[in-house]
């Protein structure tokens, strides 16, 4: 048994197109980055968070990599599992964690859903794997409760298990593995302004949508999954059109109106908000036109907002969260 | 030349699971027949309308097998297709139909759009199918609005084209062709009381949804449609699911609670209400199973609610509307 591993799960992109709290997707990078090791005091202890700007709680009760690493922990603790793998031996009673913020705060990429899976899968993995990755998922979910207060799978799912998913309900969680065109790529920018995932929801809480704007999402929704499944970039790219959520929060998002434009320009087959804000992404059909896009797209946050800004362009990450030591 | 046709149109079960006003499909039966045949006076004349109990307007303005005739034949007309394939011989100026209602009215199986649909392709047939059969689908949505105000085309798009079809727009229409598992099999019961569209969409006119419940149909359409393209019926089953619609019309179908669980015991997979109801459906995987579900269902609204009831059981119709002579 290892001592001590190291695991990195992916930025994602949820609220994806038509689907708001339903369908998500993993990308390359950024990511997060947790270490953990053997402790044997019990529970939880978090030695050190680098790279958030001091603002993460380190205190494993309110940092969503601790808490999730935590219901690993008290769930192989009451199964015996993680006994079993280390060959019968008593287990160490707990972890410790150091956890290496490699993504943008707020950002609208899934930042504290990728802390939480990692915290998740490190636990799991310094145990020698008790259990498959699809169990660890309401473990993730639980950290990220701590952040968001709801519980919604659409980051977590991708980041933990990579690909595009959707997620059919929740009670019980009854995740659907969609299928990734070979050629999708993505263009993902992150413009340098804050948007805080509770105060993005606030604008949804109360509010009564008519059902017309339902449908629309709707149609959007069949039209999605169907593109993914047959592989048809241009419906994929029509069908990302949001009319419940989008509407809302694009006064969140300075310049969005020109980025969307100037995704459209340079040849983006659709674009729309990543998360809550202010991250913004377009889909592609292959790197260069992807290229072209995001750097269409920081050029109308400049011009447009004043804004600064980072790009990620690439394929769907189809591996999720793993081992990198 | 031919200066008669007959047409059949099939009726459809809309607002399909999760897919209010965008997701429908044709059954086998029962449908409607329209008869058209050449007339030298301008435009269309009805001559008759059986099987409807004297309910349905004979005036070709305020008829919907009429005004989707007239929209048809006014567009041949404009085009010089019709002369077209008269072999440039002046057509006939008119065409008289005779509607033959051979299913219920109001019943929440598309009685109107079958009218619409068979009035369209009738014409079309006519004059030598100088349209697409896709290209009649307008035409049979001005039947349509005659009857709804609305025009939503998921009755008319299957009538029209057969199997299960999404409306992921309107503008201009973008039909999605979805696969159909060749074990589903549909049980459909159309209970003696009368439900208007117009009074079922009443329902949902001025109302605001809270945003979960459109995320949980979100939801059950990504499961839906990829339960399609994966020929997992159990998926779809369980995707069968209204958050939406359902909730504020089981109070117009007596009994709907007692019949949706009959269902289920006799080995439904899911279970809706079709179009604005009161015809309930629900899917089975096998032909013994879905009349089995059939019988429970009839008996659920005899027992439940003293309501008489018809069931109509079978495959999805792959071919829809059709030549019948």
């Amino acid at each position: 048994m290892e001592r001590r591993v190291r695991v990195f799960a992916p930025a994602s992109i949820s609220n994806l197109g038509p689907g708001f709290d339903v369908l998500g997707l993993a990308i390359e990078r950024p990511g997060d980055v947790v270490e953990a090791e053997w402790r044997d005091e019990p529970g939880v202890a978090i030695a050190a968070v680098t790279g958030d700007g001091g603002l993460l709680p380190t205190d494993p009760e309110r940092n969503v990599a601790g808490v999730a690493a935590a219901s690993v922990l008290a769930h192989l603790a009451g199964s015996g599992a993680a006994a079993e793998k280390v060959g019968g031996a008593r287990p160490p009673q707990g972890v410790c964690l150091r956890v290496h913020k490699q993504m943008p705060l707020a950002s609208g990429l899934g930042s504290s859903a990728a802390s939480s899976v990692a915290g998740a899968l490190a636990v799991n993995e310094l145990f020698g794997r008790p259990l498959a990755k699809e169990a660890l998922l309401p473990h993730a979910l639980a950290g990220e409760r701590v952040a968001c207060g709801a519980t919604h799978a659409d980051n977590a799912a991708p980041s933990l298990l990579g690909g595009i998913k959707a997620i059919r309900g929740y009670a019980p969680i009854d995740l659907i593995d969609l299928p990734v065109p070979p050629a999708l790529r993505l263009a993902v920018v992150h413009p340098h302004v804050e948007v805080q995932t509770a105060a993005a929801r606030r604008l949804l809480r109360g509010r009564g949508f008519p059902i017309e704007q339902a449908v629309a999402n709707l149609g959007n929704m069949a039209g999605f999954v169907s593109a993914l499944y047959r592989g048809d970039l241009e419906l994929l790219g029509r069908s990302i059109e949001d009319h419940l959520v989008e509407p809302l929060r694009i006064p969140l998002i300075p310049g969005f109106a020109a980025v969307k434009e100037a995704a459209r320009g340079a040849g983006a087959l659709g674009c729309s908000i990543s998360g809550s804000g202010p991250s913004v992404f377009a889909v592609a059909g292959d790197d260069e036109t992807a290229a072209r896009v995001a750097a269409a797209m920081q050029h109308a946050f400049a011009d447009a907002a004043g804004l600064e800004s980072e790009a990620y362009v690439g394929p769907v990450n189809l591996e999720g969260a793993k081992r990198v030591d």
